[in-house]
């Protein structure tokens, strides 16, 4: 079997045992990955283990693993450090391939911790089984309706189609449900590495590469061990789809912290640098731009020139934009003879205007959101242009005069060049959700995020090309 | 009178004279100042001008200024340009010393409209009296209830002790009210000077650095003509208050941009950076930052000293904090003995930590709010910690369980040293209102922005120092 086949066993198990399943279902939903899975109505086989009882929450519990039925997919081990090298031989015992070690307090923490891992290493690699972990949350998938985390998450109901690749408990499933504009979206892979002590983000990156559901793949990396894999890995991940990383540990404060936290050694950051660069890996400044990115490339079409045009009701957001188009690769938009003469008819006479174009003078004749929208046709139809930035004011109380969410939504269903959206004012949210709710359109709370986000695509078309070029080259080398 | 006198005639006027108040009061409350003065229950006098009618809103309306009662303080001016002279030559014979004029098509559009606004300022300056405009939104005072917009605002319950100070219409007011977490503040005043061809951002400064109601002053600026008299002001104001700025036009796009909204040339990039710097204004990178950074010093307590602990459920987004530390200027804090001695007792033995704290390991024993309670005590008591980041889980599902919002809120009231925020999670909205609900601690949507926030206290902290030092060399130079 190889990588890939190996972490399905994680990803889209037809089973699970659970060891350390907990009696406890009082905490509200929390500490009971059971509970868990159910609330996610996973459709497989789930086995509890559990010496002091012989039912959990219905289902039958054995006091060990050697006494449950045969042909379980994973092991996901929870008890105490001390117990869990004996759970994992007992797992190997019955044939289990595939084990996620949850427990903290390997090399996260002391020497005995550092030998632990050591001996669990060795121990499932002479059996030939695979382990993630230690100290992890284990992974998350919302198609399959799977995941080993032990906190109750949102139901997956609105799935990005990204793959998110982490090395840090909760960030791993959450980090991606903080988002605070515009429909509450989920990550639909998580796959958190933890200590990586056997699978590492070079095996996880190798299945999203693959995986047919994930268009985007977006990393939190503190370090990674086996650097030449890694690399290899994502270049050719990146070819196929969009790779986004955060590096942690950057600064010297970092660097400390991490080292407490997972242990790994956080290398030089000119080194991942560079590393990222010649992997073809987008690297992304914080956790704020890693989920701007990844609900950029999940939900918008290819950018496929950098001319931007900016629309707004607020000439001052316009520069704000333009100022962000400047900083991020992008250009103004020159709008063609044809498009001027269009827009010509539509503002007052005395009125210069160019892009960004501020709609706002224009809407005295028709009403607001009428006029976006035929500006907005103008623009989408004009060959000079290769995207949009649309600034809307979302206040809810002048629906119809002032807030062309409709209208924006339309255009966006009948034009193929992405859209993205700063949504501002006293309700901000409840119109980004209104935007984002077919699906089509990025919205955001600042100018520079909306405008950044199209510099990303942009910045993929530009690899892509490259990694063509390079195609081109080495096919005609030798 | 002073420029603080006559900047309160726009501020705080006893009364106003609408000049163009529109008959139309039907479209969901926009586009009527009067609507909009009612909603905030303006208490002075409103004098509605027009010519065609003799009631709007059950208030006397009058067909010319001329023949409106004696003693107004302030006119607003909406009619279109070419009625806007004859309008302001009507003012300034009742005696009106201030007016705004919303009225677009001035510098901002063509030569007719510069020739008007020569003219506009040549008639107004020759009668004593101010102009603030053309092309402005006006102002907006939360603590007078008075705004000149014509567009309806969220009703001012909850005030930021906040000045903006803005070139753009709708940004001005509506700018700051975008935040997309935590309580939906609003920016106590504002002032939009438009084309500023008479009152200037100096103007602006001036009023809002004397006001003791304005605790931080935020300025958008597309740029400023009187460089010489802004820095002198500037210097002045950024001594008693925290002044920030964004500067936009700084690119080739956005600079362009700027040209055709507000007429303001704009200057080079590096030498606004050195005007701010030599201002003691703290520069931004973009409204965002801008947003984030007025609510910091309007509701935190100085940073004395550049410290900080970071409490965490999360290693991994504990890491991000640490490196956004080592970004803006702070240092991770070393607890003392003591302190160190009171967190071992909360860990399991096998578990090392530091700062950042994870505060998870300890949670087995006791519950999560009581730990993160009892090592929030531990920290802030300690004499090598300056101010507290805290990473918030916010789901609401868990509340007694995981969320540890009243037990922070109990930190924040017990303890003077500035607290921040980064709630993230599926409720991250609510989480992040019930922190800000007492007005002590301010919730950020990113580990990096909230310590961002920290790292501009510990700036301005430094700035103060600064101007301790240059005044003590002053006094002794002579």
């Amino acid at each position: 079997m190889g990588v890939i086949d190996d972490m399905k066993l994680f990803m889209e198990p037809r089973s699970v045992a659970i060891i350390g399943a907990s009696r406890s279902t009082s905490n509200d939903g929390f500490f009971n990955s059971l509970e868990c899975l159910r609330e996610l109505q996973y459709p497989g086989g789930i086995y509890p283990i559990n010496p002091s009882t012989d039912e959990i929450l219905g289902l039958t519990a054995y006091p060990s693993v050697t006494q449950a039925p045969d042909g379980i997919d994973l092991a996901m081990i929870t008890v105490p450090r001390h117990a869990v090298l004996p759970a994992v031989r007992e797992c190997l015992e019955k044939g289990i391939r595939a084990m996620i070690v949850v427990t903290q307090g390997f090399a996260d923490a002391d020497e005995t911790g550092k030998a632990l891992q050591d001996e669990l290493l060795r121990v499932t690699r002479a059996a030939g089984a695979r382990v993630l972990g230690p100290n992890t949350m284990g992974v998350f998938n919302a198609y399959s309706r799977f995941s080993s985390a032990f906190v109750s998450l949102v139901k997956p109901d609105r799935k990005l189609p990204s793959g998110f690749i982490g090395q840090s408990g909760f960030a791993t499933y959450l980090g991606l449900l903080t988002r605070p504009l515009g429909v509450p979206w989920i990550g639909a892979k998580g796959i958190d590495v933890g200590n990586a002590c056997d699978v590492d983000q070079a095996d996880a990156l190798e299945y999203l590469a693959a995986d047919p559901e994930t268009k985007v793949i977006a990393l939190h990396l503190e370090g990674v061990k086996d650097g030449r894999r890694f690399v290899e890995v994502a270049s050719r991940a990146s070819r196929v789809k969009p790779v986004l990383a955060v590096k942690v540990g950057t600064t010297e404060c970092g660097a400390r912290a991490v080292a407490s936290h997972t242990g790994s050694i956080v290398g030089q950051d000119q080194v991942y640098d560079a590393v990222m660069r010649q992997a073809g890996i987008i690297r992304v400044a914080d956790l704020e731009e890693l989920e701007d990115l990844t609900k950029a490339f999940a939900t918008l079409p290819p950018l496929k020139g950098k001319r931007i045009a900016v629309l707004t009701p607020v000439g001052g957001l316009g520069v704000m934009a333009a100022d962000a188009c400047g900083y991020h690769g992008l250009e103004m938009a020159s709008f063609t003879p044809a498009t001027m003469e269009r827009l010509t008819a539509l503002f007052p006479e005395w009125m210069s205007f160019g892009n960004p174009l501020d709609v706002w003078p224009a809407a005295f004749s028709v009403s607001y959101p009428q006029v976006f929208h035929m500006m907005g046709e103008a623009v989408l139809e004009d060959p000079n242009v290769d995207g949009v930035m649309c600034v809307v004011y979302s206040a809810l109380i002048g629906y119809s005069f002032f807030e062309p969410l409709e209208e924006i939504n339309d255009l966006v269903s009948r034009y193929n060049k992405p859209i993205t959206a700063y949504v501002y004012g006293p309700r901000c949210q409840d119109g980004a959700s209104k935007l984002e709710e077919p699906g089509k359109i990025a919205a955001y709370p600042s100018p520079v995020r909306a405008v950044r986000a199209l510099g990303a695509l942009w910045k993929y078309q530009l690899l892509q090309q490259r990694s063509v070029i390079s195609n081109q080259l080495s096919a005609i080398s030798f």
